[in-house]
């Protein structure tokens, strides 16, 4: 199996990869960390670059992907002529948050209202339909470029009041269409992670909640503070979307749920997702495991939680602090923390690895993640 | 950190390090298979080697093992220039039966009766000792090497009517001294692992049954059908024996329990044990985290069980069938079943894999493991 991507997605992959037999090979960019040390073979090589792409393509029998910034057009070209690609292409397009937004909408999944704007190709429209949604929101609007934006970056708050604000944003920016969409009042964000066969079989996780601290994923908990009837149409919508965008593989569905009880879909990633790091211990199958099974076409496995509750932490760097010195510490604090470190170069703010705590009592469990995570990451326990 | 040898447990030991973020060297012989892959860097050399051992031990922090055909000598010269070797020496000079016997007996923990002959250096001796030893337990003798022996490799049953067989035995044998001892009428066979740590923390993980087949651990079961008395006295010992032998990391304890109820120390070996393999999905701390933690001085993890009951089942190689090609079927067959293939040459009863699976009922649990790892192993599902 070959991965475009060397992050801390194909690390996890290769840490699931390897007591089921399955030989990996990673192509990943000189400065890419994570899988280099865990990956049994390591292609140095952009997964951006249409060379390196099919070279590697040439010597693996199933290509699967660490993160989304590869070469599309190239990568179709490799399925067109019979190479085993999963997500497909077609479903690694929904990556672009307008396509999700507009193929979503057209077919009746609940998504927030919500314009597509391009300000470089149509300044005067853009400016236009943006202040136009803004001002029939009186809520507030958000705009997030269509590709490229992460932990939130590349989202802007449009203030409805402050029409100027909105102007000088679509002046100066430069990037790939913007979609901007209705500022909602939430209850909570939820993850559904769904696993589809090429055969057709999926498999959902039970919903998951997630906690963002600055637009970037800082907590997820099970079980979600959501009624039996919000969780079993969560996850009807997870797989109604699977089968949508022609998945196979794991796919992450994030949510939003309003006061009313609505939910609406907020964006997905199709592929395995960081709302799903507590599968590795916390279910009987992990995330990890059950791409590799469902890409290559294998039975899937139960989905079921192991304990009541688990919550998953991100490691965040604080400063450059090495989280590779500071294990004892963390399991001084709590025992029974699964500490997974990403082994990547620690920067302030930077996603470095996470903690995940099972056991029964939801609150005791966020509070033993959030000491061991911000141990590991360089500060005290909270 | 730096392991002496590169088979399966030096595999599963790599796995366990990966996540924790532990930097993990491997020395191994050329045709040493396992680790390789996983490992992110093997250094090739044979642990019987000094030249080889020196100059890896130079290049790490803490010195393990995947096994105990390291060169004792030149690791205790490292040790007395300041290394860390964990096992110490002087414990992994336990590795040898007869030396475990003869200080077992000493500080009075039990093991069944025994002699040590030493057939090389005193033929007329060692024939006249075991005969005697025979003739006076009329249930039968066992002769088992001293070193080098596993899997029901070099054990021979004596019978105590064929004194010709023992005699000839005696006069062919050309190996280390045997330890000649009782043969016992057994209810079961039970496993204890045990973890300690340089500052002295210990811990047990709940008592498992060992099930053997022509010598050779099969299945091994948690629960074990043994009273809650039985149980703590088991761990008990297991405590005892780690601080009586100055273990660090794991050592793994292998007890018969008597019809009467009597628990003896059949073996232990200082290191991970393939009776601890179930620690990984069904512990919340691994016999492969824990020892890593324990020679690292780390503080050690919860060692209770996640569910009421998990089976073990070693894959064993039918002819040259590659498991590796086999998981579809068996997760076909079970499911949620924990595949672990050790990226082993298939060779004919060669423990190539194990799977575990965890719930509720052991007799469900050792029909599917069993049905799971003859799948893997190349026959059908028994």
């Amino acid at each position: 199996m070959g991965i475009l991507g060397g992050g801390q997605l194909a690390r996890m992959l290769c840490e699931a990869a390897s007591p089921l037999g399955i030989h990996v090979k990673v192509l990943a960019a000189r400065d890419d960390e994570g899988a280099r040390g865990v990956a049994p073979e390591v292609v140095t090589g952009d997964p951006m670059d249409p060379m390196a792409v099919r070279g590697f393509a040439a010597a693996v029998d199933v290509l699967t992907i660490d993160h989304e910034n590869v070469d599309h057009g190239c990568l179709g070209e490799l399925e067109a002529a019979g190479a085993t690609v999963w997500p497909s292409v077609a479903t690694m397009a929904y990556s672009d948050k307008a396509h999700q937004r507009e193929s979503f909408a057209a077919v009746g999944i609940p998504v927030p209202d919500f314009v597509v704007v391009d300000p470089v190709a149509d300044p005067a429209g853009a400016r236009s339909v943006a202040s136009d949604f803004a001002l029939s929101h009186p809520g507030g609007a958000v705009a997030k470029a269509s590709r490229g934006g992460y932990d939130g970056r590349a989202v802007w708050m449009l203030d409805t009041a402050d029409q100027g604000g909105i102007t000088s944003l679509l002046h100066t920016y430069r990037g790939a269409p913007l979609v901007v969409e209705q500022r909602l009042e939430l209850s909570c964000e939820l993850a559904v992670l769904v696993a589809r066969r090429p055969s057709g079989q999926v498999e959902t996780w039970p919903v998951l909640q997630t906690v963002q601290v600055d637009g970037m994923c800082d907590e997820v908990i099970h079980p979600a503070p959501v009624s039996p009837e919000i969780a079993r149409s969560a996850r009807a919508l997870a797989v109604r979307i699977a089968e949508h965008t022609g998945s196979v593989g794991v796919l992450a569905v994030e949510l939003f749920v309003t006061p009313a009880g609505e939910v609406l879909v907020n964006e997905i990633a199709p592929r395995v997702h960081n709302s799903g790091h507590l599968t590795i211990e916390g279910s009987t199958t992990s995330q990890f495991e059950q791409h590799l099974r469902a890409i290559l076409d294998w039975p899937l496995g139960p989905t079921g939680m192991r304990t009541r509750a688990a919550v998953m932490a991100n490691v965040v760097g604080v400063g450059s602090t090495e989280p590779r010195r500071r294990q004892g510490l963390a399991f001084a604090e709590v025992p029974g923390a699964h500490v997974h470190l990403y082994a990547k170069t620690p920067r302030d703010r930077r996603k470095i690895g996470h903690v995940t705590v099972l056991g029964d009592d939801v609150e005791a469990l966020r509070r033993d993640a959030s000491a061991c995570s911000a141990l590991l990451g360089g500060g005290d326990a909270r």
